[in-house]
């Protein structure tokens, strides 16, 4: 009896043995899980740069295709995309000459920008307009609307606004609006799986 | 004997309790596992929304040269970019008014864009092909073969051959073209470890 | 006795058994582990393709922004970039007539360059450089300073160089400056969190 328990626990311990090399290996699994660089968030972050028609067209068909397909996303306007966010009916005062400038150069809002290509005084964005329209495609009135709708943030680059004089007052009514500088913006970018300059 | 037997059973027993300690350890590994959000693969996505020679051929240069590092490719023609895959040699009917006239305004493939600066009436464009050419820098028609050889994919935006009235029977004969919407591609682009919008 | 030392010999033994659970479970760990994609480093590569001075000032915004809050920072300028780093004052011989003609054309470095949009026969350009030192917005000069102290590297893209026929002797003094090709490029694209094509 005495004999077979010995060789039960020889092979026991044999076991145990084992034991002792897993805790090894677990503390190598660990250190090796701790070192992994972990991916980004399920998110897309897009610099909305261009004022243009097209392009800003382009930046909310993108924004909303992923907040459909579950993601997050965050665009953040600065330089020339920043005017396309103003609200045409809002006035404010206050301003500087510069400012006064700036304003009356710069796009009154979403529906007074213009293609990148092919505006040909007006008429190629007036006929892509008119286009979208009878292909179903959602106008900029509406991309914007639904944007809002489906969650998609919204950021205003302060430097452009300080740059162009504009003040938090003339922007549009829009459920995701913020006033913030680069590092916030990079702050998401760094943590999207996709960031896009447009 | 069997006290030095109950002794070794109570050492035994200490590396059992290692081993519930090791099984609740697991567990803690597992969770982190499950938890790390996991990097992209190692492809890059590329928007082609810009039809000019210029960014066409530094899109198609970053493609191939991707590669040939061994990562995949994938590039997303829209807008601009789109008409930049017709092939002049073919012709297809049954266009409505606007789709004859955007066929007729916008550029008959990959010889009829321009450089997006520079271009000079077409000289400078005529001037770049030229040295290119002395340079041994691949022509955009030796790129796009070049990528398909190598495997690059590319996807044709069908919202904006739906816009501009283009049909699949008027693109380029290329291995591994496919006709995609925006969210086919964003699968592809949020797997990614790049993203660029040209 | 010894029936007590069997019964936790069975006990010792059940803990053996979930030993050898755990050797398998330890080995699945190991492989979840190994099939991990890790996630990027925390860096932002942007290629700067444009030479538009609003474009090129966001490039460097978002460069020195990034080091700013911790990241690595690598620039590669390509194609309308490339002679935005050329120093007016160094002169160099020995170009062809192709290098001769693209030298006289392109913008004699960063304080030549213009606006992307309202440049206005350079009135655009001349305004916006003196709100920005208004409302104390860095110039592009103070930006490349800062981002060589803040040791954001740049690349130049050798392939352009070759093309417009510059040589390295005619480039900015910067800390970190290096020639390289876009595969370089790449290798360091495809390991950052953000990329931006500007």
């Amino acid at each position: 009896m005495a004999e077979v328990l010995t060789t039960k626990i020889e092979e026991i311990k044999k076991g145990t043995m084992t034991g002792g090399d897993l805790a090894k290996q677990m503390a190598d699994l660990k250190r090796q899980i701790e070192n992994i660089k972990p991916g980004a968030e399920d998110k897309i972050s897009i610099i909305v740069f261009s004022g243009d028609l097209d392009k800003v067209l382009a930046a909310f068909i993108i924004a909303t295709g992923a907040v459909a397909m579950g993601m997050e996303a965050v665009m953040f306007f600065t330089f020339w995309g920043t005017p396309v966010l103003r609200d045409p009916k809002k006035r404010v005062g206050g301003k500087d000459f510069m400012g006064k400038m700036f304003g009356f150069m710069l796009p009154k809002g979403r529906n007074a920008i213009k293609l990148s290509k092919m505006n040909m005084a007006g008429m190629g964005t007036s006929m892509m307009k008119s286009l979208m329209k009878k292909k179903n495609v959602a106008s900029l009135d509406q991309m914007i609307e639904m944007a809002g709708e489906l969650g998609v943030k919204i950021y205003i680059c302060e430097m452009s606004m300080s740059l162009m004089g504009f003040k938090q007052g003339e922007f549009i009514d829009y459920p995701n609006l913020e006033y913030v500088g680069v590092a916030t913006f990079l702050e998401q970018a760094k943590n999207s799986k996709v960031q896009l300059f447009i």
